[in-house]
C-alpha cells in the first residue's frame, strides 16, 4: 500500500486533468507526475536515497504539493516543517530529523538560513523560486528548477519495499511543549488518504482549496487524497478572506479544510465576499474545538461543515462527527451544537474510548463525566522518533493516550472539554475552557476568545478570558463577565478579561501556555 | 485491517439505521450486529474456530449477509458456494475446502444433502428457515435460529491476528473448467470494500439491492462495503424484473450490481415496470462483457452504469471504466461504446498491462493489437488453494495472467476481445466473439446472443451464433447473417445461426464450452 501508486495511475488515466492551480500556473496530472519524477531523480542525483530525510519549509505552493510525491519517490522521507517556527526550533527539527536536504520557500529563506547554522548540519539546500513572492534570498546551492533539470531521464523511481516504509516525518504543533516527531508510513498515508474520500463521499475531480497548511500532518493526507481521486489542488500562499473567497468563486472550489480560526475568519468576512460562494461547498475543520456559533455561521453562508478531530500522532483526524439522519431539520443553532462535538471513530480508527486515565475504566455515556480520550487502530503511530520517554508516556495498555479530556454523550459521541493541561480547576470543580469560549464566541462583538486558568488564593484557579473584538467594536470587561454569567453557571464565568490579539501557532491553535503566563500577571 | 471493524462501529454509531430488508424483515445495524455476534458464538459453541471452513449454500437472504460477518467473527473462513452447481460439484467443493459446517437455504436442501453424501465428510449441518420459501426439507441437526440461540452471551468474538488471516474462500465460476479455490484475506476484503465506496463516491446510507449473488466473490465485497458506509442491504431470493423494479421503487434503492445478463433482462422489461425508477440510481456491471446496446438502454431508463472487470482471483472487479469529463454530452450510443470497454486499474489494483503472453511485452496502445491482460497489486490473490499447478500457470514474472484477451486504446483504456479460450481464429484472422455479439445485441428482435468457434475444414474455424429472440419475435438465420454483414467485416459474420435458450452459469456467464460442443454438431 502506498499513495504513490495513486499519482502514477491518475497521471495515466487523467493526464490532461488539472492537478495544480496557482496564479498563472496550471499543471495537469501528467505534468505534475513528470515534475515529481524529476524531483525524485534530481534528489537521487544529489545522493539522496532510501531512508534519508528531506525537509521542506514552504507555504502551500505547488512545490510543496510536489514534494509529497517526489521526495518519497526517491525513497526519502519528507519532513514538512511548520513555517511559523523560529530559527531555533527549525534548527532543532533539522537536527533531530537528521535532514540531508532542505527545500526552502523564499518567504522563509532568512529564518531557515539561521536554522541551518544553528543545526550545525551540512545539508543540501535548494531554493524554491516563486514568482508570486517578492523578497527572500538565495541561500542554497541550486534552485528547485535546476534540481529538476538535473534529473536523469532514465531514472527509475523507487517504490517502498513494504507498507511500513516511512513516507514522512511530522512534528506535533508544540502547543503543550516541544514538538515531537512522528513517522508516517506508506500504509497509514494510503489508508488515511482513502478514508478522506469515504468520509466526505468525495467525488472524482473534487476541487480542493489549500487553506490547511500542508506542513500540518501532511495537510491531513489530502495531497494523496487528491491524487487518488484525480482532484485539483488550488494552492495559495496566505489564507486571507478575500483571496479565499476569490478562489472559491473562480476555481469552483468544492472542498477545503482548516482550523476553526480559519473558519471563524471566513464566517466574519464581509457579506460581499461571501456571495462568491455559488456551488455546493464542503469544509472540514479540526485542530482545535470549533465554537458552535462558528459552525452555525459557516453553514448559514452555505458551507457544509464536517467536524473532525485527531492528532499528528493519528495521521491527522481520526474521529469524525458523523451527521445522523435524525438531525435533519433541526434548528441551525441546535444542529451546530451537535456538530461541535468531536464524534466517533472514523474508517481508519479501530477503537475510541473515553476513560479514567488511572483505572482505564470507560466513563459512563452521560455527557458529564470527564475522562481522557484513548485511541487504537491502523492510523495510530507506533511511537515518537528518538523519544522513548514521550513514547512510553503516550501509550497505556496498548491504547494511545491523547491528552484530551472529554465526555461521552448518550448517543456515543465524544465531546472534548479540554486538553488535560488546559482544564481549569476552581474550588474543586472542573471548568472546561472550551465551554466558556463557546459562550464568548456567541457574543456579537467578540471576534476571538481564549480562556485559561489564573492562580487564585481562595479558589485555587479561576478562569481568565483573553478576548479580541471585531473591527470597530468596543466592550468592557464587566459586560463580558455579565454576558457569561447570563449564559452559564456563575462559577464558570471568567473573573478577569484581557483585551488584545491572541498568540497562535501556525496550525491555528491558541498558545494557552503563553496566556497562562500573562494571566498570572493580571 | 479487517472489515469486521466496520460492522462493530456502524452498529455503535447508527444502531437504529436499517441494515437488512427482506419481505417483512427489517433489522437495524444493532440487531444485525447482535445476530452476527450470536452466529459467531453459536458456531464457536459447536467447536468451530480459527481457520475452520464454514460453507453456505444460500440465495441472497439475510442469513447469507450475516454469514459474511458472523462466520469470520468466530475466526472461521466463509465459503460461499454457487447455488446453481450440481451435487457433484458442491460435494467436490465441500471436500476441497474442508468444510466443517454448512449453512443451507431450504431451496437447496436436496442438492446439498446429496453433495454432503458425495463429499463423504462429516460436518455440522445447519438449516436456514426462510418464511418466504415454501418447500425444501430439514437435513441438518439444528436450525439457524437454534444455532444463534445456543450462543453464549459472554462469548468474545475473534479478531484476525493480522491482515493476512483468511476471511473467505471463493471458487471461480468454472466457466473454463473446474472451479479453483481462492482464499480472501481480511486485508484485501477491507481494501476492496473501501475501494467500492471510492469508485462510486458512494454516500453514507446507500440503499443497495442484492441483484448480484453474494456467493460470487462475496458479492464483490459489498456486504462489507455496506457495513463501512452504514448502508441498507435489500435482500431478494430471485432476480426477476418485476420484483427488482418493485424493490427499487419501494425501498428507494440507490445502487445495485449485476452481470450483463441481469442488465439485459432489466433493459428489456416492460415500460410500466421501468417507470418505478424515480431516484438517481447507479448500477455496476461485471462478470462478462456488457454489449454497448445494453448499457445504452439502461442509461436511457435512468440508470447510470459503471462498467467494471475483474476475476474471483482479484476479489472481484479491479478494473473500471472511469468516465472522462470529455465524454459528457456525447451521443448515447457513442458513450455506451466507450463505457463498454473495461477501462483502467481501480484504486486497489497497482498495475494493469496488456501484453504478449510469450514475450511479456506490452502491446501498443492502438486499439487493435491483441494481448493478454496481466495484473499486479494488493487485490490479486497469492495463489489457488491446494492447486500448485494452476497457481504456477496463473503467474508470470510476478504478474497474474487473467486469461482474457484485450486491446489497449490510445487513451490507455483496455477493451476485452475474448477469453483466450473463446477467441475464434478464422483463416488466420482473430475474430472477437464479443465484437460479433455486440452487433447481434443491436438487432431489435434479439434478446441474447453468444458466438463461438465452429471447426471448419477450409477456414480452420468460423463463427457460429446462438441466439434467443425476444418474446413473440421471429427471425431467420439468413436475416441474422445479413444483419451482421451489414454491420461488420464479412469474414467476422457468423456462418451458422442457432436459435434457442442459452446455457448459463449462475454468475451470469454463458457457458461457451457447451455451445462449442453443440456447434460441432450443427
Ligand atoms: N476537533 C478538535 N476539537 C478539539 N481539539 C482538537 C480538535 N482537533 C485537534 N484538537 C487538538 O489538537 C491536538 C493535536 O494537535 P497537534 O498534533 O497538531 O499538536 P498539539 O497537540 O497541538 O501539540 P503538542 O502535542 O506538541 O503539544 C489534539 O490533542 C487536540 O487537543
Ligand atoms: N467486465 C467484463 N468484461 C468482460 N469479461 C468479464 C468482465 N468481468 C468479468 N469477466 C470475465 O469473467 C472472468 C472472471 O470470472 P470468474 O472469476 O467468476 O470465473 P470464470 O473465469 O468465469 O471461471 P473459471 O476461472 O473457473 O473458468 C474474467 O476472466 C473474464 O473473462
Ligand atoms: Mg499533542
Ligand atoms: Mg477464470
Amino acid at each position: 500500500l502506498t499513495p504513490l501508486a495513486f499519482l502514477r495511475k491518475t497521471a495515466l488515466v487523467y493526464p490532461d486533468h488539472p492537478a495544480v492551480v496557482y496564479h498563472a500556473v496550471r499543471r495537469t496530472w501528467a505534468e505534475t507526475y513528470a515534475r515529481c519524477f524529476m524531483l525524485a531523480g534530481g534528489l537521487a542525483r544529489c545522493g539522496i536515497g532510501r531512508g534519508d530525510t528531506v525537509a521542506i519549509v514552504a507555504a502551500n505552493i505547488p512545490e510543496m504539493f510536489e514534494a509529497h510525491f517526489g521526495v518519497p519517490m526517491c525513497g526519502a522521507v519528507l519532513n514538512t516543517i511548520n513555517t511559523r517556527l523560529d530559527a531555533e526550533m527549525i534548527g532543532f527539527i533539522l537536527n533531530h530529523g537528521e535532514a540531508k536536504a532542505v527545500l526552502v520557500d523564499p518567504e522563509f529563506s532568512e529564518v531557515v538560513e539561521r536554522a541551518i547554522r544553528i543545526s550545525g548540519r551540512d545539508m543540501l539546500v535548494i531554493d524554491i523560486e516563486d514568482i508570486s513572492f517578492e523578497g527572500g534570498k538565495r541561500i542554497g546551492t541550486m534552485t528547485y528548477t535546476e534540481l529538476l533539470a538535473g534529473s536523469d531521464p532514465d531514472y527509475e523511481w523507487v517504490m517502498p519495499r513494504d507498507d511500513w516504509d516511512p513516507i514522512s516525518l511530522n512534528y506535533t504543533s508544540g502547543t503543550t511543549g516541544n514538538p515531537k516527531g512522528v513517522v508516517y508510513h506508506h500504509r497509514g498515508a494510503h489508508l488515511n488518504a482513502v478514508s478522506n474520500i469515504a468520509t466526505w463521499a468525495m467525488p472524482h475531480h473534487a476541487v480542493y482549496l489549500w487553506t490547511l497548511p500542508m506542513f500540518h500532518c501532511n495537510g491531513w493526507c489530502f495531497p494523496w487524497t487528491l491524487a487518488a481521486n484525480a482532484g485539483t489542488a488550488v494552492c495559495l500562499r496566505a489564507v486571507r478572506a478575500d483571496v479565499v473567497f476569490d478562489l472559491i468563486g473562480h476555481e469552483k472550489v468544492t472542498h477545503f479544510c482548516g482550523a476553526p480560526i480559519v473558519m471563524n475568519m471566513l464566517a466574519n468576512a464581509p457579506d460581499h465576499l461571501k456571495h462568491r460562494i455559488r456551488n455546493p461547498l464542503k469544509a472540514m475543520t479540526a485542530g482545535a474545538a470549533p465554537p458552535a456559533s462558528v459552525i452555525e455561521k459557516m453553514e448559514a453562508m452555505g458551507v457544509e461543515i464536517t467536524h473532525v478531530y485527531g492528532l499528528t500522532e493519528t495521521y491527522g483526524p481520526s474521529v469524525i462527527c458523523m451527521p445522523q439522519r435524525g438531525w435533519q431539520g433541526l434548528p441551525p443553532d441546535r444542529l451546530a451544537r451537535l456538530k461541535a462535538r468531536q464524534g466517533v471513530a472514523n474508517m481508519a480508527l479501530d477503537d475510541l474510548m473515553v476513560a479514567d486515565p488511572e483505572t482505564m475504566q470507560p466513563v459512563p455515556e452521560d455527557g458529564t463525566t470527564i475522562g481522557e480520550i484513548f485511541m487504537r487502530g491502523n492510523c495510530v503511530m507506533k511511537g515518537y522518533l528518538k523519544n522513548p520517554s514521550a513514547t512510553e508516556e503516550a501509550f497505556r495498555g496498548g491504547w494511545f493516550a491523547s491528552g484530551d479530556l472529554a465526555v461521552r454523550h448518550p448517543d456515543g459521541y465524544v465531546e472534548i472539554k479540554d486538553r488535560s493541561k488546559d482544564i481549569i480547576i476552581s474550588g474543586g470543580e472542573n471548568i472546561s475552557s472550551i465551554e466558556v469560549e463557546d459562550v464568548l464566541y456567541r457574543h456579537p462583538d467578540i471576534m476571538e476568545a481564549a480562556v485559561v486558568a489564573r492562580p487564585d488564593e481562595r479558589w485555587g484557579e479561576t478562569p481568565c478570558a483573553f478576548v479580541t473584538l471585531k473591527d470597530g467594536r468596543t466592550l468592557g470587561a464587566d459586560e463580558v463577565i455579565a454576558f457569561c454569567r447570563e449564559n452559564m453557571a456563575h462559577y464558570k464565568a471568567p473573573r478577569h478579561v484581557v483585551f488584545g490579539p491572541l498568540p497562535k501557532t501556525s496550525t491555528g491553535k491558541i498558545q494557552k501556555f503563553q496566556l497562562r503566563e500573562r494571566a498570572r500577571e493580571v
